[in-house]
């Protein structure tokens, strides 16, 4: 199919939308999209090449496939279930992926709407963030069924750079939500850890060298500690967002029994940040709420 | 230093300081150790081929160099301070090297015994295990002075792989808690995250491919994944011995005033294990605490 050239719809072209539509376009396909910001659709038609279309329907009649990322439940549910939303629009046969990180819940639920309608489709978050979506190396957690995924892996191939078929509908999503839930511990670690070297009049380089090699290393040390050490936070995955995250997967948890004490904590620490007025800073913000 | 054949006393060969011990020997040194259970002492003497001493002071006597790696402050306190303890036995300008994990307060207090009686000293934790004690390739935070670290450095290249010098008495110490402190974080984090999967019917070793490799990866999620979702805990670093380190660095919070909502939690979680009959297996059993 990766050698195919295809009718795509693409809907939401954000931060990561945009730039993923972006190589879809440069693989060789054919791609309209759609935003609810029709100057947004606009640029982005513009800046690649391909096509805007008004409505999701209008974006997704005729595609082969249809793919969205946008930014909540009911956002979603508007898009593809709603008043010109893409799912009637759809040809039989047709492929739906969600790239949105969303509960399990609305992937199930549009697992069971796309059968009904005779389309394959696909959840299937992904992790890497703004860079890796323009970069093109995203990492992509995918639930449904296994024709769905051979249908969508070489389309996503565009743009990712790891996809894992994991299970069934909504295994993407509750995967995304394990992904979130250990960087929640991890940050809080790492945060608690550096504010500790701080307060111990440490030299954080040095403590850096000694540390991050060993039991204690993580991504975050790697790729956050110096920047967290100089109190550098405008980048990187925004607080806000990691709220949402977390919601879903506390969520989540009420449903599937899981006991999350420290996700749950840090889901209330990114509160108190958010009142603070940091909710567009990186999550590594979290030692911020730490005395120095 | 390291090119020259030292005298060195080694206390305590559990372990950790049993094979560091044995490393000294294979480099060319002359090695006399101390144990309190004399009977490890001279099983030590007999597999290395060095020598064992009656008191810590007997070791002590003559040598060059003075390393210590025992239980904890009281029995640092006995070995260097107590009677027959190395440090009166020591002859002027020979260093000590102490690698307990221990509170700062007495890594400081020894320091300055020490340059009362024209000593050398170094505070110098190792993180790394039992497995990297045997391989030779620890981590050694060191605090100290300049002139203690040039000379003991050296020496401990004989079973070490990264080495910093942090700063002043007191720093290796508290370098070690920050280590800790990071590290029962990410545990947590990653105990949440794996239950969470387990309980959401995902296949785990497909999550770990998904999210093994991105921000949320971390040491703890590469080298214990597999092992907490198969529930193997008897190895690696125990319980008993993490909840003392825990309690070290909650102490010096209270003294430094870093605020450890996490690595609090996670240490009261760890005495529920404790009570639970977990206390020798791996840290990494902090998973059971979380229902299934």
């Amino acid at each position: 199919m990766s050698e195919q050239k295809l009718r795509i719809a693409f809907i939401g072209t954000g931060v990561m939308g945009g730039p993923m539509a972006g190589h879809l376009v440069k693989t060789g396909h054919v791609v309209t999209v759609y935003n609810r910001t029709r100057a947004k659709a606009d640029a982005w038609a513009e800046q690649y090449g391909g096509k805007a279309a008004a409505t999701p329907g209008e974006a997704a009649k005729d595609a082969d496939v249809v793919l969205s990322c946008v930014g909540n439940d009911d956002d979603l549910a508007q898009v593809t279930l709603g008043r010109d939303g893409a799912f009637k629009a759809m040809k039989a046969g047709a492929l739906f992926v969600d790239h949105t990180t969303v509960s399990a819940r609305i992937a199930r639920q549009l697992s069971v709407e796309a059968e009904g309608l005779g389309l394959l489709s696909l959840d299937a978050p992904v992790s890497g963030g703004e860079s890796g979506a323009q970069a093109g190396t995203l990492s992509i957690m995918c639930g449904g069924s296994a024709a769905a995924f051979a249908a969508a892996e070489p389309v996503m191939r565009a743009y990712a750079g790891r996809i894992v078929h994991i299970g069934g509908p909504g295994a993407g999503q509750t995967t995304k939500m394990v992904n979130q839930i250990a960087i929640a511990g991890v940050i809080q670690g790492v945060s608690e850890a550096l504010r500790f070297a701080q307060v111990s009049g440490l030299d954080t380089d040095k403590v850096f060298e000694a540390v991050s090699g060993g039991a204690a290393a993580s991504w975050q040390m790697v790729n956050r500690w110096g920047t967290m050490a100089k109190g550098e936070f405008d980048f990187g995955f925004a607080v806000d967002w990691m709220r949402k995250d977390l919601g879903l997967a506390l969520e989540e948890s009420r449903a599937n029994g899981a006991v999350l004490p420290v996700a749950a904590l840090v889901d209330q620490f990114y509160a108190d940040l958010q009142a603070m007025g940091h909710g567009r800073r990186d999550t590594s913000v979290l030692v911020e709420r730490l005395p120095k």
